[in-house]
């Protein structure tokens, strides 16, 4: 059940972005999200892109980091695909049963202090203003 | 403006908590929570020994992993404190701003996916099922 | 899946909002949400009530624009129901594929810049403020 | 900072409600939420409306535990007026602070176990169906 | 379909913990929360702990008062298990269905003021402070 | 109070974004967003491409449609500076009070009803289904 359906007929800007997924996951599977986001090749292409540059870059964090970090925001946002889709990354990544535990005693803990300070409303140490230390 | 005051006379188990803060993070520094959340001795005592048990003890993932995590927990949760908090927590590990803007990348682009898969209602793939792979 | 069952003997209150949802939309569907509400007759009628004033008269808003608004806090809240329940009310308002990934483009970026300005909680420019252009 | 004004000139509509939140209330004093929701009568009047009778009329549930149910939910949604002015509405209801905690350690062990349990996805348990209990 | 698996050959920390829940709760059963958590016994032993101190014990609120309290949580953070489990032990506390929509109205009037006041960014009023009020 | 601070001499990546600003917008004010932003000008640079490809490029929806939707996702997610900012924004796209007041009727309505709906769990109609209907 979804909101729409994968085209009948990709044109080619799905062909080249599905190549492209094929070519930087070195894998002949495409899962739904990019199946389904081919209704419209553009934001299926830019989406691709940002992707690509943001999670399959090396970068400052290491793949497993930037990984579990997407999974953290996917659980506080409740969606529901994501989580699946990018736990089954940061397990494709190594990710062990003991450090996914992990992950979600601090995922947990912030979920708990975060309801804990939206109620109490505690003002801003000023030792922590970034404007004050420069 | 909060909706608690920090206890004029603290009772014994408050000094308590609060000297293990000092002795655990080696600082003079109360910041405002624990400070605030200190109106209700037992609330302070169990939340501090969970902070502590999560975030100080040695782990699977290592001191600044945990604070971004946290971080990005934080910010879909729209908590000011704890966003404020945790990023100042994160720079004292040695967070450079390169590392920090990536996290935001992660984190920005997680928010952008999370819409879109929301939005769609995409099917998720058996691929990801965990009972399914047991 | 649901915390209600529809109740087995409709009381009469419930016909006539049925009957008023018929003659508003002109349909003899009755979709799920108001079938399960009717457990209660009273916040059925005041939530039918509500939706009819504000979705099914005209306004400052045309319809297909209030849909997409609608749309738009379903996905940032989650709301799995309301997505498809308005997403289907949109499409029959003539919502084109086209105009649907653009209310997407939209909607995520909107979460992706949600999420960088919680992050870095920048200071809100004073020539945003109502009160002082007052 | 806000983004609309009250009105300087506020029409008849305005001052009926709050005439009626004065009588209602049993205190002079109109808090800002009504001040500035009056820059448009007609959202006043169905907000006032709403609130009334959910909120000050007698019902199924005490005074009390309503606001407290009110706390949590903006707490939940991370809405600071709300948080204030309801925290504020259940103190003046009697709740104290050993109440008050209470209420926080249920909504922050929801927030934690809310946040565990979209990561984990668990399979509802058949036996919570209330379809299948009808 | 879920992120975990429950463990094939549950460890004598976890036949602990169900034991636990057998004698608290009065019941054989055990719901799939506390089975998938099993994949973890730490967390699992933990989560439970937790849970049983304040759902479980004589406190400042009644047992239906805490589960309306958490349901509503679980509500505004959009979390389907809880919301069904809750509702699940909150009938189980005797919640009526009259009961039960009274809840429903308080909660989605607070979210519906939630949005109102997230959008007018009204200033808080000095009244309603505690700080102040100390 | 913020996170991050301004560049104090900020490099010329991000004086080319700057200088796109004012000649998109017609306007030598730059918001706060953007100066905090230019503390990682790759950050800065591909922000705004974006927002300048979905908000200020002609496309199906018009400009303060577009302004809306950005609102309305903003307020669910409750980030200040982002309700602030296009709220300003569609104000200088001519949105009149009572078209605002019209917006905040649809998403607080749609605010209350998602929280009905995730209280409900009410199954989808299968009439919704775009795979269904394909």
């Amino acid at each position: 059940m979804s909101t729409v359906s994968p085209p009948a007929h990709p044109d080619p800007r799905v062909t080249a972005v599905f190549d492209d997924i094929h070519a930087t996951r070195g894998t002949d599977y495409i899962n739904n999200f990019w199946q389904y986001l081919a209704f419209d090749p553009d934001l299926l292409e830019e989406t691709w892109q940002q992707v690509k540059e943001v999670m399959a870059t090396p970068g400052e964090l290491d793949p497993l980091t930037r990984e579990m970090i997407y999974i953290a925001v996917s659980i506080a946002n409740s969606c529901r695909y994501c989580i699946h889709s990018h736990t089954a990354a940061a397990r494709a990544q190594g990710m062990s049963d003991a450090q996914y535990a992990e992950l979600l005693k601090v995922v947990s803990l912030a979920g708990k202090t975060n309801h804990l300070l939206n109620a109490l409303q505690v003002p801003v140490d000023e030792a922590f203003d970034a404007d004050a230390a420069a």
